[in-house]
């Protein structure tokens, strides 16, 4: 099921699309099914009324809306961690470059929620930035808290997948070393288009996945070159920190930043386009607006 | 005013301590002053219920409690972000050992929220860190939103200010070049022993700071020697993200953590004690246990 976080009238709420891009809002789903739903995506994903709308609701419901008639928001936003792994890509390489070996255990940063935006929001950057970069990535929410999980076990925490765009003030990165102000920014977490509960993924190790900025591909990659896979990143972190229902794992970025890139030219620019698609979850588009 | 976080009754609640470490609880400041007030210390906080209290009520309450009837509670933990600063004491002079210049902006990592516990638990490690360090500081947390503020009005958005205790693996960090994994364990954020708000505390950058392990001083400095003052650091991130009601900011340890020193025998072995103070806040005290 594929579940958005949008705004109605003025007022937050989610909404179930579907395949062909028609959504039923929540109230709506209210009506149709007698459910009483609660107000907040979250608590509506972090329960199992999915489960009951997919059982019992989902054949005859009624999708009257354009997904597109709605503003849409971060796919989840009560979100304590946002954990972001760095130097996951086979084909990134940036470990190759720095001499190292590819990690055994994540290498990790974390973003602020105050990052979020939706998946057709402007990310805005402030003039003293200068060199501004894209990272398409699979992110994943967390939808039970877990602590020193098996490794089998590990993808029954996930309660679904979406696309992140990892945004990143290189020339900041490169200053500060540590990552987390560079790449902390106000709208520099761009996510959506919606979340894509786990049931439809069969495998998330095997989604291609393009970046493209005015329409040129930049990255062009799958999951399957992940270095840590899915299961093995969330055990891992279990290991250390207990997850939470909310909490955001963005999987790392494949080759084709602007940084990797041999000319400076390739950073974004006032009113560049980024698109950031992953088969099965759908595409994100950002403008990019520079300001004082 | 002191507000502590406690359990009474095995539930979460909140009390004020005054000076002699007498306390009295929520539900007690209720039937003495008629106010109705939250259940949630963060609505307390970020309300004006203390100023009600203080102009009102204050030299009438009676205090029936001693404090460590309860325990302590993190002062906050509805922090979307706990922010750290690295290399901010002009004394620490790791920024010297790196052939570097002191930061002109902050250095950040965050810490999760899963990593806070209580001025009193215990610091729970797994067998597999080897190098386990602790960093004293003066912490702050944010009361009021704000996003590019003058560096002027920074104060204002500070509700109160308490004793951190940023718990380090060091080989993790070492490994990792990034910080957050080696300091975002569960339990390495202990904190407390209470927030002591703004009112109390004329200059915050003026505050006698140190740790101890065991009872022997290991660091011993006063957050007048931060590199960059508190008032600065709100300012220069607020040009960079939104800063939430709940924020955590650890503004950075001295010098004289385990790392610093020429001997390996000073890492955190099972069943030390370390003990961070600082001046008009109080003491946290925490015990080190490794677990498999």
């Amino acid at each position: 099921m594929k579940v958005a976080r949008i705004l109605q009238y003025g007022q937050e709420t989610f909404a179930i699309v579907n395949e062909n891009g028609k959504a039923i809002t929540r109230d709506e789903l209210v009506d149709q099914t007698d459910l009483v739903l609660p107000l907040d995506v979250e608590e509506f994903l972090f329960t199992d009324y999915i489960q009951q709308i997919q059982d019992h609701h989902l054949s005859r419901l009624s999708f009257i809306h354009e997904v597109n008639e709605f503003h849409l928001l971060p796919p989840i936003m009560k979100s304590f961690k946002i954990i972001c792994l760095a130097f996951n890509y086979t084909d990134q390489g940036t470990w190759v470059r720095f001499g190292k070996n590819p990690p055994k255990e994540p290498v990790i940063y974390l973003k602020p929620r105050t990052s979020l935006i939706g998946g057709m929001d402007d990310i805005v950057c402030p003039n003293f930035v200068k060199e501004l970069d894209y990272e398409g990535e699979l992110a994943l929410a967390i939808g039970k808290k877990c602590r020193r999980i098996d490794e089998d076990d590990a993808l029954k925490y996930v309660v679904g997948y979406f696309v992140f765009n990892d945004v990143s003030a290189r020339d900041v990165q490169f200053l500060d070393k540590q990552y987390s102000r560079a790449k902390g920014f106000d709208t520099f977490g761009p996510c959506g288009p919606w979340l894509t509960t786990t049931d439809e993924i069969s495998n998330p190790c095997d989604l291609h996945i393009t970046t493209k900025v005015n329409g040129e591909i930049r990255q062009n990659s799958s999951t399957k070159n992940l270095v840590l896979k899915i299961s093995k990143i969330i055990y891992s972190l279990s290991k250390v920190m207990t997850l939470e229902p909310g909490d955001i794992i963005s999987t790392g970025t494949p080759s084709g930043t602007a940084l990797s890139m041999s000319s400076n030219l390739k950073y974004l620019k006032h009113n560049d386009i980024v698109e950031v698609e992953i088969e099965k979850l759908g595409k994100i588009r950002n403008r990019v607006l520079f300001v004082n």
